[in-house]
Formats: structure tokens, C-alpha cells, sequence
């Protein structure tokens, strides 16, 4: 299992009318942990993109359990469950309010694929290597 | 069964640098549908809030089968398949491109709460009312 | 001149807990205005691109004179007040409410590049000629 | 004058089809350097809220030099050139790419106003006892 956290705090731009994070926003708040949480095993999802692989979502699921307020400081926490060894991927989040109560939970499903032909293809060999100490 | 079609055009905001609708914009197309949707049955989701009643979203799921890009003009169709009876209600959306491509496949469930206490409600009778006819 | 008005229906994705739309989103507005006028002439942003050129945005200045808010139908009036000699394009924005009030008044400069090498060019001549009867 | 920095991580949501963040995306920055402006000296716009105070954006002005790009780490440098003593406050940004460029100029102005009957109020004492020593 492998498992980071990112500290994002949320500004106004992300609040509704309602008083609370806009629903639509937690997508970002995933995509900001996976890419912290890659940065911390010495890789980008930019140097991934150079290296010709894109990794479009394909599946997005989000249960939210307690709203989210302007100013909070959310702890996002990342954790791949299972080591990819084809061309998927699946990110669990889980966001805690600085409380520490679990105010959502999500899981992004992603697939590898050649930019050049948009096929899918395999985890790149030098990213499954550095994920492989964790599983 | 109560269906509705609304039609959004692509701007360039949504785009991402990947030349697709980032997916995380996807929870906005449900919501304009669904909008439209209340409204096409003689009510708007405002009328519902000054009735004292929000609607938080609590689920989403979202497959995305296909790219949206920028200038397309997508077609959202939003569906009730069933009459809600409680405090839930689930959206069903189904977004199709100008070729008549189903791109992506949604479903959003939201409770009905009172905005004084934030207690679960049941659906306004009002919106009841209009609905049952549907089904 | 040039003039042509859009309409957009404000979502709750747009507000932000102050109640009214986000300042930050009327950027879009203009945006989505600025798209539709280009269409209008029978052109479309799409089709410059396509074109090998591109239009960043150099310089915005808004003025913010009454709020939108949620589920509001404002309507964008786009203006180009000059033919576009140059490399350089200027749209102006009128946002109006649904009572007809002067809400918002933006400018936007554009300009007129070659994606190849991010060089500034000349409006491309058939969005000129198509623009030259308005002035 | 006040000067505060902060650093913000682009992540992709950010970016456009032309590879770099969507202009429309930088009053958003602006209004991060100004909310950790506020911090530093020993407020949070929350309290100003709390204090039944809002603070609505009546002009915005933005020029674009350079683009920002995916996984940037940009830092926005707010600045307050004068000691507000109205209704009225600017803020000045300068946002810089981690080469040291300047990549975008910001000015953004407000105004203090009473939640209650949204009529504009001087600057909190409180907060105007925070600024007095930095001018």
C-alpha cells in the first residue's frame, strides 16, 4: 500500500452559495493529492506526460459525508491500494476537515495511454519500479 | 420515468491541456441538467430554496466512455427513474456528443434537507405533485 | 461596430458564499461571448486555431457594478468598437441582468499568434474580410 | 506597504487546451496572495466576515506577460501600496514563474460593506491597527 497526504486550504473561488465547497470541486481535490503523491515517490505526472503517456480518468466515484467550509484546511490522504501492473490505475482519497473528521471519500480510476495513438498501454516501467517497495 | 435534454456548448475554460473537458467539470453538466429538468416541470431548484429546503449532493459516480472538446455542443440527458418518495433523489445523466456518442454516464444523488436545522426532509409536496405524473 | 449578445443562465456552480457569482468567472462570461460573436460571422475560435493560430489574452480590466446571482439569465453584449488592423484585437463586454440593469463591463485584448513559433501576426484575412462590413 | 508572498502548485484543472493556465484563472490567485496577506498579519478574511463584514471585488485589472504552465510552482506577491482609510482597498499583484520571471501583473480592488444592508463601512479598526505600522 502506498500512501500520501496533502494539505490543501480552501479558498473562496471553491465555496457556493450555499456556504459550503461546491460538489463539483473534490475532483480537483483528488487530482491534487495524486499528484503530490506521485511527486513523493520522485516523479511528475509532468514527466510522465514527457515521456509520451497520458492518464485520463475514466471513472470517478465520491460519497460526501460532511460539507467542507471556506478557510478549512483539508488534509487530503492518497493511497494506492493495489500495485497497477496493466493499464489502470485506481486512486483512493479520503478528506479530513482539520477537525479530523472524514468528510469525503473518493475513487479515481485512471488508464495509461500513448498520447501518439491514444491506446492504452502498460504502467511505465520506471514508475511501476519505484512503486514496487510499497506493495 | 421523467426525462429531460438540455444542450451546453463547449467553452474554453473547460478545456485542459490533454485538448479534452477536464473530468472534473463533468459535475457541472449534471448540474445544469438537472436544473433544467426541475425547471421544464414548472418549478426551479431557487424556488425550492426559498422554500427553506437544499438539496446537498451526497454520491456521484461518473464513467467517462469519450472526450468532450472544445466548441462541441453536448447534449445532457437527465432522468428520474423513480418517483422519490423520501428525503433522496438521484439523477441519472447521460451526455451524448453531436455525433449521437454516448461520452459519459452520471449519477448524482442528493438528500432533501431543511436549511435551518440541516435535518433530512421529505421532497416538498409541491415537487411532489408535479412529478407523480411522470411515473 | 460590431455587436452581438449572448445569453447564460448562471449555475450554482458559478456563486461562491457571498451569495452572487464568483468575480473571478466573469472571464468566462466575456469568453463565451467573445466565441459566440466570432460564430456569428461565420467563423468560429475552433477554425482559427485550426488555422495554425492562436489568441491569448494579454490584459483584462473589469468593473464590477451590481451582482448576478444564481439562476439568473444575463445576457453578454460582445462589441468590437475597432476593425483589427493589427496583431491586436480588443472586445468589449456589457453584462446585463434580466431587469435590464448594467451589471458588469469588461475589456479584453487579445492577440494574434502562430502556434508554430508563438510569433504575433496579422488577423488572418478571411475573419477580416468577414469583420470589414461593420466598420 | 505591505508585502506578502505565496506559492501556489498549478495543478491540471488550471491548464486550457493551449497548454497553460487559463487566463481566467488568475483572479483566483490573486485572491489567494490576499487572503494569506490578511493572515499574516494576524486576521483571516473569515473573521472580517464574521465581524459582519464583506469585502466584494469592484474592479480587476490583469495583464499577461508570460503563460504559467502545468506543475508551476508560481509565487504571487501581494502588495498593499497605501494604508486604506475608506470604504476602499487595492491590492497589487505580481505573480513570477520559478525562473524569477514576472509572468502577470494584478490590481484588484474592493470594498468594505456591511453584510446586513450591504451599504460600504470604513475598514475594521482592528485591521486597520494591524496595517498602521507598515506605512
Amino acid at each position: 500500500m502506498y500512501t500520501t497526504e496533502t494539505k490543501i486550504r480552501i479558498h473562496y473561488a471553491l465555496t457556493d452559495q450555499m456556504g459550503v465547497v461546491y460538489h463539483g470541486h473534490y475532483a480537483q481535490f483528488y487530482e491534487i493529492g495524486r499528484g503530490e503523491s506521485i511527486r513523493e515517490i520522485g516523479f511528475t505526472y509532468k514527466d510522465i506526460e514527457a515521456m509520451g503517456i497520458i492518464m485520463p480518468v475514466v471513472d470517478i466515484h465520491s460519497r460526501f459525508l460532511m460539507p467542507a467550509k471556506y478557510d478549512d484546511l483539508i488534509t487530503v490522504k492518497t493511497t494506492l491500494k493495489e500495485l497497477p501492473l496493466h493499464h489502470k490505475i485506481i486512486f483512493h482519497s479520503e478528506i479530513f476537515n482539520e477537525q479530523g473528521d472524514l468528510i469525503n471519500i473518493g475513487a479515481v480510476t485512471l488508464y495509461f495511454m500513448e498520447a501518439k495513438d491514444m491506446k492504452r498501454c502498460q504502467i511505465p516501467v520506471a514508475l511501476r519500479l519505484k512503486l514496487e517497495k510499497y506493495f
